[in-house]
C-alpha cells in the first residue's frame, strides 16, 4: 500500500456535529429515527459528501447506504465498514453515528493519502438498526445477510402509524443518485466502530475495546397465576399468592446466575400483577427475563434453569407457571483471525486495547453470518447511552477513527 | 318483652332477590354503586317496603337512610341494626345487602310478633361503604361517627366523572318521604350482620362467626431508585438495580411477617417498574404494601421493620428508598359486653359461633366510636367476595338473620 493515511479528526469531529443538527434535540442530543424526512437527510448529507470526493453511492431495496471507493480490482468483493445512522427519540449523537462519520472518514483518509487499495472499500450505513420507530432492530443488516426483506414488515405500522412499506419505498425514492444494487452480495469482511454502552472502558481507562463478539440473548415471558382474594381476611394458609411465588424464585435467580458467573446477564425489567389494587392478593403476576451469555450452551442450561425453578416454587405456592420464550438470538463469535487482525494493528497505532464482548446488539452481528466481522468499542461517559446525555470524548473518537484505519489496511493486507 | 318474634326465611330470601335486581349484572352479580340511578332505586325499595309496614323513614346529610320501628320511650337512643346497600361494580348480591335486608326483616319479625320493644330499633343503610365509585369507603358511617361531612369531599370526582356533592344532593332529593335528620345522634348500640369475605366460617363448617374487632390496617407505598442501564451490557458490579433491592427485601417480608404471626397480613398487590422495557435494568421500582394487625403495636412495629429492611437492602444495591404511609386505620376492639350479649343469643338460639376477627372494613369499625357495637358473620363460599360469584347458602343467610334477631332481643334486654 502506498501512501501514508490518516485520520483527519477536525474533520472528523466538524462531521459529527454537523450529523448531529440532523433531528437535534433540546436536550443535546438526536431525534433521528428511521425512514424518517430526517434520516433522508442524513443519507442525501453522506451521498453529497461522498460524490464530492468521487466516491459511488449505492443503496440496496432495504435502503442500505453504500459509498464505494474503488480498488484495483473492481470485481473483488468489498471490504464494508461502518455502522448506522438512525437513532432512538432521546437519542444521543454517537450511537452509529461515529461508526459511520469515521468509516467514512477512512474513505478520505484513504483518498488524501492517495492510497490504492486491491480491493473496494465501502462505507455502509444499514437501515433501521434501532428497532423503536420499526421493530424490530437491526432491519438492514439482517436483510442483508438473509437475501431479503421479510414479507411481513410491509404492512407494519410504525409507532406513528406510517406504513413501513410506504416510508422504506420514500427513503430509497429521496436518493435518485444512489444506484440500486442487489439485496446481499459477497463481502470480504465487515468492521464496525462503535461506543461502547456501556461503562468499562471508561472506568478502566482503555481507549479501545476489540470485540470477540456478542452475547447471545433469549428473552422470557413468565406469568404466575393463582387466586385473588382479600388481604386482610385471608390468612396464609389460604393463600395463593403468585406474587410471592414469583418473587421467591426471582430472588434466588439473582443471587445465584451473576453472582456465579461474570459473563452471564439475568436482567428482569417488567414485572405486572392483576388485579393491581394495594387490598388485593394478586391474580397474575407476569415478569419478563432477560437473558445474555456469549456461551448458547449456557443460555439453554440458565433457561432450564429459570423454567425449573419457577415451576417448583410456584407448585409450592399451589400456583401455575406458563412460560414463553419471546425472543431467541444466539451467540455471534467473530472470527480469531480478524481479532488477531485488530490487535496488530492496536500494535501498530500504539493504542492500548482490551478484548471485551458486547452486551448489546449490533448490525455486525448479523453481517457476521455472511462475511469475517468484528467491533471496535470506544468509551463513553457513564455508560450512557439511548440518552441525549450520551457522550464520548474527542480524544476517543479520534483514537476509534485511528483504529479503524489501521485495522482496514490491516485487514486489506492480510487474509481473513 | 312480649310476643314470639322468629324470622320469616322465605320473605328474606325472597327480598335478597328482589334486591338483586337492582343492578343485576348479565355475571348473576350486582353493580349497584353509591349515589348512582341503582343506589336511589334500591334506596326507595327499602322506604317503600318500610311505608308498607308503618316504620319511619329518615335520611340525614350524608344519605345514611333509617327505618325506624317505634319503642315505648321515643326519646331513647334507638338500637341501629344494619350494613350498606350499596355494592363494588362486579359485586355479590349478599354483600352489604344481606345484612341490610336481614335487620329489616327483624323488624317485620318484631311487628309481626305485636314485641313492644322500649328503645326505638333503627335499620340504618350507611351511604358508600365499598368506596370504589367514591372514595374512600364507609363514607356515610365515618360521617355519622364524626358528626360531619369532609368539606374536600363536596368536589371530589367519581371515577365515572359525576361530583360527589352533586350525586349527594340528588341522592337526597329522590326520596322526598325520608325526613331530614341531623347527621349524628346517639345510638344505644350497633349490631351488623355481613358476609365473612374470607374462607374460615366454611372451611371449618361453623355458621356464625362472632367479630371480636377489626383488625388495624396500614398501607405503604415504596419506591427504590436506582439506575436504568443496558441488560446487556452493564456487570453486576456496576448495577444500581433497584427491584432486585426490592425483591430481596420484600422476599425476606413474605417469609417472616406471616408465618411467624397468624394474626398477621402482609400483602403486595401492585408492582410497577419504570421504564420497564424487557432489556433495561430499571431505574426505579414502587410496590404497594397492605399491613393488618389487631393489635396496633404490632402494626408499629411491622411498619418500622419493614422501613428498615427497605433502608438496609436499597443501601447495599446502592439505591435510594422513599416510603410514604397512604392509608392509616387503628384496629378495632368490639366491647366486651356486647360480645357477651352475641354469645348468649347464639345459646339461646342453639347456634354454634367461633370468636374471629374481621381482616376487611366494615361500617361498625366506625360506629363502634360513638356506640357499643358488634358484627356477626356468615360463611360465604370459597371465602369469595367482590366479586359476581360471592354467595351464601340459604341456610346460613337465615341462621344469621335469626342470631341477629336473637341478639337484638338480648342486648335490647341488657345494658351495654
Amino acid at each position: 500500500m502506498t501512501g501514508n493515511p490518516e485520520i483527519n479528526g477536525e474533520r472528523l469531529l466538524e462531521r459529527l456535529d454537523r450529523f448531529a443538527e440532523i433531528g437535534a434535540t433540546a436536550g443535546g442530543g438526536v431525534n433521528r429515527q428511521a425512514l424518517t424526512e430526517l434520516d433522508r437527510k442524513a443519507r442525501l448529507l453522506l451521498a453529497e459528501l461522498a460524490e464530492a470526493r468521487g466516491f459511488g453511492v449505492f443503496q440496496d431495496p432495504a435502503a442500505n447506504l453504500f459509498i464505494r471507493r474503488r480498488g484495483k480490482d473492481e470485481k473483488a468483493p468489498p471490504l464494508l465498514i461502518g455502522s448506522h445512522l438512525d437513532s432512538q427519540p432521546s437519542g444521543g449523537r454517537f450511537d452509529g453515528a461515529l461508526g459511520t462519520l469515521s468509516a467514512f472518514e477512512v474513505l478520505e483518509s484513504l483518498e488524501d493519502a492517495g492510497v490504492e487499495t486491491q480491493r473496494p472499500v465501502e462505507v455502509v450505513a444499514w437501515t433501521n438498526e434501532e428497532g423503536c420507530r420499526f421493530a424490530p432492530g437491526c432491519m438492514g443488516s439482517s436483510a442483508f445477510s438473509a437475501g431479503e426483506i421479510p414479507l411481513a414488515w410491509s404492512d407494519m405500522a410504525a409507532t406513528d402509524g406510517a406504513r413501513f412499506g410506504d416510508e422504506l419505498k420514500a427513503t430509497i425514492a429521496s436518493l435518485p443518485q444512489a444506484a440500486m444494487r442487489d439485496l446481499g452480495f459477497p463481502a470480504y469482511a465487515y468492521l464496525e466502530l462503535h461506543i461502547e454502552q456501556g461503562p468499562s472502558l471508561e472506568k478502566e481507562d482503555i481507549p479501545i475495546g476489540i470485540v470477540t463478539g456478542i452475547q447471545g440473548t433469549r428473552w422470557l415471558e413468565v406469568t404466575v397465576s393463582g387466586q385473588t382474594a382479600h388481604a386482610g381476611t385471608t390468612a396464609l394458609n389460604y393463600r395463593r399468592d403468585p406474587l410471592r411465588a414469583m418473587i421467591a424464585t426471582l430472588n434466588g435467580l439473582y443471587a445465584s446466575i451473576m453472582p456465579q458467573d461474570e459473563r452471564a446477564r439475568f436482567t428482569v425489567g417488567r414485572i405486572a400483577v392483576e388485579p393491581g389494587a394495594i387490598n388485593a392478593i394478586p391474580q397474575t403476576a407476569l415478569c419478563t427475563i432477560d437473558i445474555r451469555h456469549p456461551d448458547s450452551s449456557e443460555i439453554e442450561r440458565l433457561s432450564a434453569a429459570v423454567e425449573q425453578v419457577f415451576s417448583d416454587r410456584a407448585g409450592a405456592e399451589r400456583c401455575q407457571v406458563a412460560l414463553r420464550q419471546t425472543f431467541d438470538m444466539p451467540p455471534a463469535n467473530f472470527p480469531q483471525k480478524v481479532l488477531e487482525v485488530l490487535g496488530r494493528a492496536a500494535v501498530k497505532g500504539g493504542l492500548a486495547t482490551t478484548r471485551m464482548l458486547s452486551g448489546a446488539f449490533h448490525d455486525a452481528l448479523f453481517v457476521n453470518r455472511v462475511a469475517p466481522a468484528a467491533m471496535i468499542f470506544v468509551p463513553c461517559r457513564d455508560g450512557l447511552s439511548h440518552n441525549e446525555a450520551e457522550y464520548t470524548a474527542p480524544r476517543h473518537v479520534v483514537s476509534g477513527a485511528r483504529m479503524l484505519l489501521l485495522s482496514t489496511i490491516e485487514i486489506l493486507e492480510t487474509e481473513v
